[in-house]
């Protein structure tokens, strides 16, 4: 499958664009890498994206940006962050992507575990992702044969929790987060939230 | 209680003000009508509602726009009003209401069935119900005994349905939606999603 990678640089982007090398042809997208580059806050941007790299047959999204912070502490701007980057960026890749991705593709957007399970200071990404993950049971049932769509739910990263201090053994390492992206884009699953630990 | 009602006019909030209304002292918040008026929009509007109304025991809103129509055409200003209305706009009711309810009080919020249950044309209803759900989960592990707060999440009301021509058989009275309200009011749950069939 022809596959437009959004967000490869990232930590989990990596190791998605690494354990799909083998059968597909990805093409890594970034905010400021990739093959192509692109703005989630934009529509215009995520136009542009599709008008250069043409039809494929998959989207994956592994890009999102929501901010942290305790609930009293977080600003309008770092709600407003959350609906228009994660959120509405990814909706947008949907929304715009389905000119570009052939019949019968797949869209793969990323919400969270945070969407069930929050911690302090996640109230703006549980919210971001708990809309994700009705987003898409609701876009599938009108897609149809159109196209699949689903959310991957990660845990937190072991690598991202060691960069930033914290205690890494409940999370997960990058390349077996990878996994459940390669179940949902080669699987038949859609309007399905994939929690990355049914995977591993 | 001392309890504001936003959304009171509605049809849901006009059987939750009379429900309520034997045991509390009820202040129905309309946008246009109601003791007070408030533009779920706008923050600032918000605040002028609480610097009128005072100090409150709780704060229910049955209240919020969202926009239903199939994805294909739901337009960005139609997603735009789900965030920024029905989403946002409740989410600033706890934000900004914290600093004028009592301790101990608690804040009710309105999401739907829809974030679970879709149906077409529901994509950004969906969204937006799923992001209160979460919201609500990861504010409460954050009041803790400051205040409690859950989302009240209704099926569709047979008096909606049977106003735009619907088969209102799968429906419930806003009178049996109104119990939940009030279980969730005088009750000691946080961070619930309570069902309103859960309680007819």
């Amino acid at each position: 499958m022809k596959i437009l990678l959004i967000g490869a640089t990232g930590t989990i982007g990596q190791e998605v664009q690494q354990r799909l090398a083998d059968g597909h042809e990805v093409i890594p997208v970034g905010f400021k890498n990739g093959v192509y580059q692109v703005d989630l806050e934009s529509k215009a941007s995520i136009q542009h994206l599709f008008e250069q790299a043409g039809n494929v047959d998959a989207v994956i999204s592994t890009a999102g940006a929501a901010a942290f912070a305790p609930l009293k502490e977080l600003t309008d701007a770092q709600f407003e962050l959350g609906w228009n980057n994660k959120l509405m960026g990814q909706v947008n890749l949907l929304r715009v992507g389905r000119s570009y991705i052939k019949e019968g593709g797949v869209v793969l957007l990323t919400s969270g575990m945070l969407a069930s399970d929050p911690i302090p200071g996640s109230a703006s990404v549980s919210a971001v992702n708990g809309a994700l993950n009705s987003f898409v049971k609701a876009a599938s049932i009108e897609l149809g044969d159109e196209l699949r769509v689903n959310a991957i739910s990660p845990v937190f990263v072991k690598e991202t929790m060691e960069i930033m201090g914290m205690d890494s053994s409940s999370g997960m390492s990058a390349a077996n987060t990878a996994i459940a992206y390669q179940v949902a884009l080669e699987g038949q699953m859609t309007g399905a939230v994939i929690d990355v630990r049914d995977y591993v």
